[in-house]
């Protein structure tokens, strides 16, 4: 570890969204991985062997293996973790868990967390790297309202994500009405506890995903809006979500209709979402896309397939964008957004870049 | 054949859609195939030959076997084939060909067809049975126009049947504004020639089906509207259409959004489906569904795996019946239609006993 | 119910083997369900309110719906459910439930179980219906030894039986010196708790079952052996096994090499096969296959989307029979067998109706 | 160019086979594609414009997109080519196709070709680089006995590529009596013209694929076997091949039982794979895998999805050795092989380096 590196550990290291972390920060220039931890079953052993089951085999759910650098790193139990070990803490536990652990954690750092526990709560912004960095402004009245000295803030439900992303630009240029969302996701967003089973998408699609529609549809509208005061106040527009799931093994692929409130063309979309920075603009940080959406014009793109990897999964691809006539004004569109990437670990990780970058951390 | 057997011929019986349609008469108690034809390539052979590859390997493509009693049929090139022969001709043959072959049948018989060659003719109807078998009235207009003593009733796209059958009871009794709808269509509905490779959609979502959502657009409305002295007028609410395929084998999964004139809740979108009988009400003809539409109560309805041979695959099964608060009254559901047996060949068989039953075969 | 029917009761109603019994057995001439029982968690509640979550959806999973005539009948605590109020009992729990409860039944009434628990006793006989059925003699044995009124019968792994059945009239026409097979097996082999991820299984073949290669081996030894006294002496010929899992829905496949004592041609294999009717032959079971064995001769099948429910899923289809020059006699072939039927609950059925025929139930 | 760097032509440059050269050779550092040639119909474009569909769409199939450099190079016709104006030809064409083109372009310049055409010809060898690299002494039959400046090199079948390179180690250390394999071949095997249909795949296996165990042993055999004079003489242990196809996009997958001459462990044989290198050992080529053969001990491995991508497609994974009791000595191992790297253009590509590298380039 250099002097310059953060102290960071990864809480529920042992499941699929804690190994995600591992792989988002393996190799990064300014965090260092020096704890883990995860439940008391797997506390007390190197990584190495709190990953293997009792056959031997080692549960590893990453494209690429772990990395090297942590396998004798030993698994503390979540429980008894000491936050003041290290100077930032990525949380990838069950939202149950996460009620429990994340406060005492924020109380003395800064946690990043997947988990739903605290998005909904008026203090906590949802935050999008690109898309809403600004609601970091709220980390002074948690601090203030909680007396913490660190604070918590989640990312999105991974749905979400390249909605938003892709509602943004338009938000800024053209104004919105009404948004009608229909998402085929991938199995991956359901994880692996207990996950989708063969048996039920193989030659399918599963109409309904319990709560998920809600979070969409609430999660947007929150993280695009804007702070007022000392809380966020959410959009005033509609967003009208129907979440499926469909046999993709990665990638929530979404068509998006959308009811602008100034005139909106095609080509004025397209130039909007590619042209889209946001406040990573002029930045370099490490886990950030060179852009934030890319536009394809031919007709059979965005396929989740060969989309979802599109700069490390880290940007949102858009295709198929047409006028919506239904409305006076409006577009539609497909996108594709990696639900482990842009939707997950390395999500967390960018917003904590930025907020180092900005002095925040 | 008994006496009040009606002679059938299938043109594209070597194909899969024609393979349906076998299936489909196979044991019927009206309709016995005593004609094949297929292109030049095939004819002069026993159908049981005609349907061999070189390598001995039976070419038929449906979840029964062929039926025995068609199997020594010869088959007769259609370019050559006398309708003169039978009392009614099922089309199955592509567009092109079908452009060809179907006014010189019509010339004399009537023909049902699953091509698109004729959909958009002001003359012709595009008929669904139990939604607009009162459209059939254009028969006359044709018979008079085209000189012919048959006529053409073409069936519509596989994917608009579910939408159209699912719509008309709401334009009924709620009317209908605005209808946004998302398709994630089985690989079924492409055929084979040359059909969905397994490449381009394992693991992935195929956002883009060339020419679809046009189809789906001007033929919800053109089915949906009324006949007006000679021809239809369509509806004057739009439609608006994204198609996807997804991995799916069978049964198109639709995803709705509608916009009703009046105030309409879940329940009252629920009644006015389960209870709609349509044109078929009261009759009790043989292919016709015991019921249109299936309203599931179950969130995790409609699925395609499950739901897709309801009834034979002649009905379509509806779940998810939500407000959809995007505009002033309107519903959001989910439908499943099997895109072979209703939206193919069963639906034609069933517009021929409807045709017979009222006297215009 | 009857005067002639027996009373039957399901152990482990709600599971999906459990399910596969009720379907098994609805309608059937000689059976009536008439009691349930699961763990104590669904105990003391109709079926119908037993397989539903917390959230108002039906947990049923077989293709057909649950039988209407059960959904009222009360689900019992199977830990104290009295087998005296039932003539028979078909066990579909876990193994070690089953070595709790199974005991306990058969001390009063004959029970037929899909759990491995009793599998490898040497008074315990592992029966295929149509392959051993000569083995229910050990019936007397069990008796004896563990002084019940009742016994047990189980089937086997679902893998064995399409590659017993198979091998069967290859042992008794040309004697068997080694088999080297390879399965494919379909996802629903692994039931749902936990079942197989989709995650791990789209795009992909996953290389290992634990456990079953060893099970395969040893089960088809004993089997296709002969009752030598009050034991089963197993075969002396080899089976060596790899199992896979595939992304299929039901229906396992297997590729399998047999070494053969006498020549063997593959006209010569398929005519034993296709002639086979073992010790169902001449009877008229209810649940029986018309024939064991189904040999196709077209180099495309089996497969197991196309053949699996071939009879109902209780006939095994063969194809794709060539000389296996590896060995100086010998075969090879593949086979698909439907692993939820003939390879579960209604084989277990099957063997009820046959030893109710022979008196012995 | 830099002088060092010799001027290569892809044949069938638009086709898929054809684009896996492209990418295989990007940014490699001794060969420069400076011509492409494809039929007629492409002929006459520049390559961008060759590979768009009427309606727009890129045809390109492989997952990192067209290399630049390539975009803007003139498509010629392939029966017009003149090899003189280049070193090397690469040729992916059909077999057909490669029958004509591949002599007159032999006549000029070395031709590494994935066709089947010259495979069983007596003077041409079949190659798989790093197990027969020592074949390549027949190009000096080649070149005397057909009167040629060059020669023509084809690599195997793909299903061959990853048998013959796990079997090499054993052949030289245990001997070899017999083998068994079962492959589970990945639809992109088959290409796209026509592809395996997803109609055909999905919830199934393809149980036969035309030709394919023929290859499978043949070229095994020839591969395996030792230059003797002016020819090879095949190796005298069978090779029995069942050949079928899965829902897996890339990445073959083998089990294979071997009758081994000495006495074999799965340790020993773990070890002589591991360590094999073949006559890549000692040489540092551009395309060459680190290892031949990667033995992976986790029971769960090799999987298709997670492992054949091992070093750019071009280490073959083993897992699952374990003891083939059917023969006296003998062990059994399952195998993936990535059909489009190593089983294909990349391949070609390794075995132009080392003709380079040893100067018969």
């Amino acid at each position: 570890m250099t002097s310059q590196q953060r102290r960071v550990a990864i809480i529920g290291a042992t499941g699929i969204a804690g190994q995600q972390f591992l792989v988002a920060l393996a190799g990064h220039p300014q965090f260092e991985i020096t704890a883990l931890a995860a439940s008391a079953r797997s506390a007390g052993r190197p990584y190495r062997d709190a990953i293997r089951d009792a056959a031997g085999a080692m549960r590893w759910w990453c494209g690429s293996g772990p990395p090297s650098g942590i396998m004798d790193l030993p698994v503390q139990n979540a429980a008894e973790f000491d936050p003041r070990s290290v100077d930032i803490v990525f949380s990838a536990v069950e939202s149950d868990a996460a009620r429990q652990l994340e406060p005492r954690f924020a109380a003395e750092v800064p946690v990043f967390s997947t988990a739903s526990a605290f998005r909904y709560e008026p203090d906590v912004p949802i935050i999008i790297p690109g898309v809403n960095l600004d609601h970091a402004a709220l980390i002074d009245t948690q601090r203030r309202q909680r007396g913490w000295k660190g604070y918590v803030i989640p990312i999105p439900n991974c749905t979400v994500t390249g909605l938003a992303i892709t509602l943004k630009p338009l938000l800024e240029r053209f104004g919105i009405r009404h948004v009608i969302v229909t998402s085929m996701q991938s199995v991956s967003g359901a994880g692996r506890s207990p996950g989708v089973l063969a048996l039920d998408v193989i030659d399918n699609i599963i109409p309904f995903i319990s709560g998920e529609e809600e979070k969409v549809e609430k999660e947007a509208a929150k993280i695009l809006g804007k702070v007022v005061g000392e809380a966020i106040e959410p959009t005033s527009f509609s967003v009208s979500a129907t979440c499926t799931r469909a046999a993709v093994l990665d990638g929530h692929t979404e068509t998006v209709s959308v009811a602008t409130e100034k005139a909106c063309t095609p080509e004025a979309a397209a130039a909007a979402m590619s042209e889209y920075r946001g406040d990573l603009a002029g930045l370099d940080l490490y886990s950030a896309p060179r852009q934030m959406i890319l536009v394809h014009p031919d007709p059979f793109r965005p396929q989740p397939r060969l989309d979802r990897d599109a700069d490390g999964g880290m940007a949102t691809t858009v295709g198929r964008l047409r006028t919506e006539r239904t409305f006076g004004h409006g577009v539609k569109y497909m996108l594709v957004s990696h639900n482990t990437q842009m939707g997950a670990a390395k999500s967390a990780v960018l917003i904590a870049e930025y907020l180092e970058h900005v002095g925040r951390l």
